[in-house]
C-alpha cells in the first residue's frame, strides 16, 4: 500500500571537521521519504524553491516518489547549514533559512486523498494538521516532532496529537512533553496526549515502543563509524511506516518489526552525508542487516 | 561450580531527596556477592571493621556466601556517602573514608585458591592483581573498574588487564580508556590490552560485550522508577558469572545468556536502597524477568 510522507524538503550544509558539503538534498521528508521508497510507493507532501537542483528532482523519482504533491515556488528552497564537531555527537545549527517554507499552505492532489499510510515528519504542527485535515480515513498516521515545536507550538501539537495513532520523538523531547524523567513512565504519560502508539528514539541505544498492555525495545544497529547522523531520526520513522505498508494485516501484528525495519535504515542514514548512502541501499542490504541484528541480540 | 567474589565491602550512606539511609550494606563485593549467590556458591574475600553490623554478617550467611576470605579487622568499615538528585541519573560523592581498606592485603584461604570462576569486583587495581595472583588456574577471570582507577591507577589496571579473561566497564570508561568516541570501535580496540571478552554497561541502555569476530547486544530491563541505582553494576558483574558458573560446558556458549541474566539481576538491585531489593530476589523472580525482556525484545 501507499505512503503519503509530508514535511521539509530542504537544502542542508553539513560542516564536519573535515569539509564542507553545500545544498546536500535534506529536509524531513527527502529521508523518510527515499527510506520508505524501500518497501512502498512514497506520495511526497513538500515545498521547493526555483534553486532546487533538478538532480535532486531525479532522485526523488528513481525512488519512485510520487511528486505530485510538491510544490514548486518562487523564491529559496528551505535551506538548514549545520556544523558536527569531531565525535559527531554534537550538532550546531548555524543558520535557518525558512524561503519558500514561509507561507506554505500544503494542499494535496485528488489522487492523494486515500492514501493508507500517512506519515506527518517533522515539520510544524500547523502544517501537520493541514495535511492530515485533507486525508480521508487514513488507516494509520504516524506523527514525528522535535523539541522546536514542543517549545514554539505546543498548543497546535496537543491539538494534533488528539488525530494521529502514533507519535514518534527521541527521548529528551519524550521527557519534556510527559514532564516525567524517567522513559519507561514518560512513555505511558504520553498516551494520554492521543496516541495509541508511542515511539520513542534512542539514537545509538535504540528505540522503544509503548502500547496499552506492551512495551518493545528495538536495538540500534551497532556502528563503529557514523559519518553524518542528520536525518537518522526521519529515516527512521520513513523505514518504519514504509515497512508497515508493505505488510498485510493487524498493524499491531507487525509494529515490532517496523521498528527494526526503521532502525536498520536509519543506520544507513548515518554511514554518508545527507541521504548519499540511504540512496545507495537495496532491499537486500536491509534484509542482510536485519538478520545481522537478529544474530546480535539472539540469546 | 563457585565463585570468588573479591572487592570492597562497606557501608553506604546513600541520600536521596526523600530521606536519608545511613550505614546500609554496600561496596563492590557485597552486590556482587549476593547477585553471584541467586545462582551459584560464593566465596567473599574482603575486610570489614569492627563496627560492621553483625546483620550483615547474617545476609552474607542466608545467602550461603561463604566467609572464610573476610577478613575482621580492628579499626572502621570502609564507608561511602553519596548523594543522589531527584532524577536518580546524578550522583554526587559526598565523602569516602577508607577506613580498614587502608594498608588491606587480601589473603586467599586455602579453601578458596582453586575457585573456577573469579569476580574481581571493582577496587584498586594492585588489590585485584593480589586477589588474582593467588587463585591457581582459574577457568574464568572477569574484572570490574571504575573511571578512579583510569585516572589513578593505570598503569596497575594495564598489568591487570594482561591476565583476565574478561573487562567489564561503563560506556564512558571504556571511551577513556580507549581513547575512542565511539563504544562499538572502542570495545573492538579494548581487546587490544588483553581480555578476549569485552562487556561494556550502558545502564539503563543495556550492555554490549565484544569477542574476537562476534558483538552481542543485551538490552536494559525497562524500569518505570529507580529506587537506587547504587550496587547496580556490580550486581551486573555478580548475576553474569554467577550464572556462568551454574552452567555447565563452552563459556562463550552461554556469555550472551549471562549478560541478559546481569542485567535482569541489576534491574532489581535499582528498585531497592541499597542491597533491601536484591536480597528478597529469589530464582524465580529472576527467571520470570528474563522472560519478561524476551518478549520484550522479540520480533
Amino acid at each position: 500500500m501507499s505512503v503519503l510522507v509530508a514535511g521539509t524538503t530542504a537544502l542542508d550544509s553539513i560542516k564536519t571537521p573535515y569539509r564542507e558539503n553545500p545544498r546536500l538534498l535534506g529536509g524531513s521528508a527527502s529521508h523518510a521519504a527515499v527510506a520508505a521508497s524501500l518497501f512502498a510507493r512514497v506520495r511526497l507532501v513538500g515545498i521547493v524553491g526555483d534553486d532546487f537542483p533538478a538532480r535532486y528532482l531525479s532522485l526523488y523519482r528513481r525512488h519512485g516518489i510520487d511528486l505530485a504533491g510538491l510544490q514548486l515556488a518562487r523564491g529559496k528552497t528551505f535551506h538548514w547549514s549545520g556544523e558536527y564537531e569531531v565525535n559527531m555527537n554534537h550538532r550546531r545549527t548555524l543558520r535557518t533559512e525558512l524561503g519558500v517554507l514561509e507561507g506554505f499552505t500544503p494542499e494535496l492532489p485528488p489522487s492523494y486523498r486515500r492514501t493508507p499510510f500517512v506519515l506527518l515528519a517533522n515539520n510544524a504542527p500547523a502544517l501537520q494538521l493541514q495535511v492530515l485535515e485533507q486525508v480521508r480515513r487514513p488507516r494509520f498516521v504516524l506523527a514525528d516532532t522535535m523539541d522546536l515545536w514542543l517549545n514554539t507550538a505546543l498548543k497546535e501539537l496537543l491539538v494534533l496529537l488528539r488525530r494521529v495513532d502514533a507519535l514518534v520523538l527521541n527521548d529528551s523531547e519524550a521527557r519534556q512533553l510527559a514532564r516525567e524523567d524517567n522513559v519507561i513512565a514518560a512513555a505511558k504519560k504520553l498516551h494520554r496526549l492521543g496516541p495509541r502508539f508511542i515511539i520513542i528514539k534512542k539514537g545509538e541505544h535504540g528505540a522503544l515502543l509503548s502500547y496499552p498492555g506492551r512495551l518493545f525495545l528495538a536495538p540500534a544497529f551497532p556502528l563503529s563509524t557514523v559519518v553524518d547522523p542528520t536525518g537518522a531520526g526521519d529515516s527512521f520513522a520513513g523505514g518504519l511506516i514504509g515497512y508497515l505498508a508493505s505488510q498485510t494485516g493487524s498493524i499491531v501484528r507487525h509494529l515490532g518489526r517496523a521498528m527494526i525495519y526503521g532502525s536498520v535504515v536509519a543506520s544507513f542514514c548515518c554511514e554518508g552525508l545527507g541521504l548519499s548512502r540511504t540512496t545507495k541501499v537495496t532491499r537486500a542490504d536491509v534484509e542482510r542487516r536485519v538478520r545481522q541484528l537478529d544474530e546480535l541480540t539472539r540469546w
